[in-house]
């Protein structure tokens, strides 16, 4: 196994953290998921910049991971090099939120699919699709994985290298936060952690990939209980991101 | 008056852009105040450099103009090269989003002032805040000032060269926003333009006075409606603020 240079995250810290952060730290989903998605965007566009209308794929899950993805698409597409492109096959109907978030993507006339076949089409074209967002789940993540995602992520894995590099965020989908790969799961090129790596990150580290940490909130205090200060002084300047 | 090269949003306007963006745009406050405060962290930040611990005193009013302000404190404080302090003399009761940027603030222990009389100590003492951020009173302020603050503008416009300079956050407070400068003002070094300038900023550029735009977050059918195309192309690449 890779030994990381860098602190991790277990699944289970990773969640007390964010309960952490919207108790004691009151910050409300609506903040962290902005500035979450906001760092999505940053590494998209400086690990595959466009100068053009470059097509991005964000595949949306149904949970927190999914809602970074809708934010990102939403600068992406603000930013003006890059064209979003959004599947989100499972909408949750319990959190407003991500309608609000859904919404402000459809007010800025960004095309949503709607099938895993409209898909792979899309990836089949050559001259489509430059960069797939994986979104799809987080470190909440439980097996396992259902359909439709179970086929989808089945075959952007069975298709690595033949199709668009995929940036995973925070989690490539279908690992195991603590463990990593499991049987069937994204084969990402880029990812981006959230918070803090979790610990399925020291599986990550391959020539040719890129790892970005973003999400730039914590304080002081979490930072030390969590032993994560190192880790933050790796920010320069007022960046966002920080390619690691 | 200076005519500017940049299109304007009249208090009216900038209302129902506003109004557009939470109702139809489905932003939560939350959402764009988050985007606003980054925004103006990112110009003092800029504009204001510091390798130290430059203390920037952050004045919040009691509307959403001070919410954009402790935004900014936030951001500062975790970029680790400026000290935010903050004097926030009239909290609101209604909203607990203020109450809970305010707790964030505590969580990464910036220290707040409680009088004016601190405020200016504070500000007699050369080698202290080197910068101060205007977020006291927004497009929506209408006049007369009240204490405690028109005491502190007075004092603020008074002295202005003899204290550490002044951003303001949208409009210089004590301004109208439609006609600019009145008798009792803030006399501001840099001005952070949310969304798009407001009228008032015609009056605004002088010789070593800087002017930067932030607030991304409008779609072209918005940006169409308010003819604010031209002023959005100013952005160059992902950035979130631009020098106009």
């Amino acid at each position: 196994m890779f030994q990381s240079s860098f602190k991790t995250l277990s699944a289970k810290a990773a969640a007390l953290l964010d309960q952490e952060l919207m108790s004691s730290g009151s910050f409300s989903i609506d903040q962290l998921m902005e500035l979450a998605g906001l760092a999505v965007a940053k590494a998209v566009y400086h690990e595959y910049p466009s100068t053009g209308r470059n097509k991005v794929l964000v595949l949306v899950g149904p949970g927190n991971n999914g809602g970074d993805g809708l934010v990102a698409a939403r600068h992406l597409k603000l930013w003006g090099k890059h064209e979003p492109i959004i599947y989100y096959p499972k909408k949750s109907t319990k959190n407003q939120l991500y309608a609000n978030l859904l919404n402000q993507l459809k007010d800025l006339e960004i095309a949503e699919i709607e099938s895993n076949e409209e898909v792979i089409e899309m990836l089949k074209d050559q001259n489509g699709v430059k960069v797939i967002i994986d979104s799809l789940f987080g470190f909440s993540f439980k097996p396992p994985i259902r359909d439709p995602f179970k086929d989808l992520i089945k075959y952007l894995s069975d298709n690595y290298g033949k199709i668009a590099p995929i940036v995973s965020v925070d989690i490539p989908s279908g690992w195991d936060v603590d463990q990593g790969p499991v049987d069937i799961d994204i084969n990402a090129t880029t990812l981006i952690s959230l918070t803090a790596p979790k610990p399925c990150a020291n599986h990550f580290a391959k020539p040719g990939k890129t790892h970005y940490l973003g999400g730039r909130f914590i304080n002081g205090k979490i930072a030390q209980k969590y032993d994560l200060q190192d880790l933050l002084s790796l920010y320069k300047n007022d960046d966002l991101i920080v390619k690691l």
